[in-house]
């Protein structure tokens, strides 16, 4: 399937994208997840997660901001997704930046069966067991060049490695694919990380089957509606704005058309 | 009163709306509050929302994203509300999704006199014991006819049922009220029901006497927003945008011309 | 140092600013921090918050949605940041409105070293002893004159207090400096207060050594962006989009030629 077949049938088939994620982002996936075809539901109660997380097509777990009932929340719906078959993405949000953050996610790791991981290279850096900088939840520098990256944390870890940056890699430990699409104003709004995440959420709702394809498929899509979005913005504000029209007016020949995949 | 009537006090008295709502909405409902001209204050510690609730023109709760010290604290709110004869708003967001979100809804209504009950049809459907799909918190399908179960929701629940839709459904158990403005793309962006609830919220505490009225002329103000907003806009994230300088600029007599309010 | 080589400097280093502060305003305070130049983390597990604090350039504390444990961490997180020897910035969000708020506040500045208090008047009067109106977090009015009252404050807390308001005020018990930039508009979006406490984070994280000129000067850069946002607004959604665009646009030549900072 291309990109722009995945994304028709995820508009045809609406899946719902469970999302336990940060309190700084969630209108913002909620709204990304809704503009491009998805339907978000956000609810992080130990009471009602497990039966969200079963009723739901992928589940998305970000460790922005912690708390303690918040793990206990991400790990009953993970195991539940898992039960239920629906493929669960993990977004580490400032794994390596403190010690609660990088050990949540490791627990995540071994305690849920995650699909794909989706981070910048000093939060895939830290969970991989590599030399990497970060500093709070941005990403200052990676020793390691991000294909050797992708494809080591995909391996460690077991894993689809959905490292982003300039160029995105993507590795499930056999195969790396790149992704070209995107623009520099992305990097200017808080969260944009976490949108492709939720975005990957809804591609892999609709390729359990082959969540490498899925990642990069979904990448592909946010990067060109980030280059849609950027045409006629002048700063952070409009661009964000602009953003949501892109996801929302994204057409799948377009999508096609303008992707930038390439496997190693 | 005509609904351009209302707005004009409410933009004079301003009223404090105390709102304890779900996260992903929060700065959503707060700032349609302040453009249409309430004041929106989110409090949520059970050691303060019965002073806040107190002082408030209106109580909106919204059990969107719960925790269970949440619904400690929309108890006491209530409760507090109904003491000092403070209208409460209830907007029972994915009641039918989980056991937790039904019981929850409904121990509200069993705990506190609510004044009015604002939610999609399959929201309202699995309160008032009717059959309707619900997938997340997206209503996709009431099995009744939205004007018969706006008026057995207010029977059975004794509530104000404020069912909206393409066409929104008011009734009070003897009086039903359409309401025909709106778009399309109020759907495209989450939390666009949350706000239509906060703006019932601003409407009842200027029209404490009459809840139906005030809750059809509040969804005919939101819908004209909405209709004006869509104008120019290019998706859901201008549209957004534009929603809000709709609610600020819309003019009492524009908005008497517009309503498009008839009862059954 | 002029405001505008503040801001250059602030764009060079890049602090980390730490901040805890409400649901309502999260997303909008990170994304004028990383609009303006910094870079924003939100942490408030109590498990991080002292990791997080020593690392970064300022801590933000903002108490406009309290719990607890909210509390604890906020207290543990501002002794971390005085260890450290970073700025820590307060803004008392509902100080005056209800006693949690104002005892949480005076608690903070009895535990804490906090550099700046940035509120409106009311906030400010309550926590200085002041007589003054407050509706949930709205200032309405405030007995004593602005300047009075931030000379008053900063001597009796033992702060650099930054009252805003049409012209904002700020002194440190000594001198006092008035900042008139800034538009109407401002007072239509929600957290328009709290964007001008984290930018006042950013300025201090630069200014370590001199707190008043810090918060001086950062009112005047997010007044200034103010006055650009709205050249095109047609109301608060566009605005509000605008504003981030401003922030990020903001030329240093072009905030030192505008700043109106008048010492009294």
């Amino acid at each position: 399937m291309t990109p722009g077949e995945t994304l028709r049938e995820l508009r045809e088939r609406k899946p719902l994208i469970h999302q336990i994620t940060n309190y700084v982002v969630m209108n913002e996936t909620a709204n990304a997840t809704l503009a491009l075809g998805g339907l978000p539901v956000m609810a992080h109660a130990p009471e009602e997660v497990e039966e969200m997380a079963s009723a739901a097509g992928a589940l998305v777990l970000n460790i922005g901001t912690l708390s303690a009932h918040w793990i206990d929340a991400m790990l009953l719906a993970g195991k539940a997704a898992n039960r239920a078959g629906a493929p669960v993405v993990l977004d580490p949000v400032g794994a390596g930046a403190t010690r609660l953050r990088t050990e949540t996610a490791k627990r995540i790791l071994g305690e849920v069966d995650v699909a794909i991981l989706r981070g910048n290279p000093a939060e895939i850096a830290a969970l991989a067991g590599v030399e990497a900088e970060i500093r709070g939840v941005e990403s200052v520098g990676a020793a390691a060049e991000a294909s050797e990256l992708a494809h080591h944390a995909a391996a460690a870890l077991g894993v689809v490695a959905s490292v982003t940056g300039a160029v995105d890699h993507v590795a499930d430990g056999g195969r790396t694919v790149t992704v070209a699409n995107g623009h520099a104003l992305l990097a200017t709004i808080t969260g944009s990380g976490c949108m492709a995440t939720a975005v990957t959420g809804c591609f892999v709702a609709i390729r359990v089957d082959d969540p490498l394809e899925a990642a990069a498929q979904a990448l592909a899509a946010f990067g060109v509606a980030g280059e849609d979005a950027a045409r006629d913005a002048n700063g952070p504000g409009s661009f964000h704005a602009a953003l949501y029209d892109a996801l929302y007016n994204l057409e799948p020949a377009e999508l096609d058309r303008r992707a930038r995949m390439d496997e190693l």
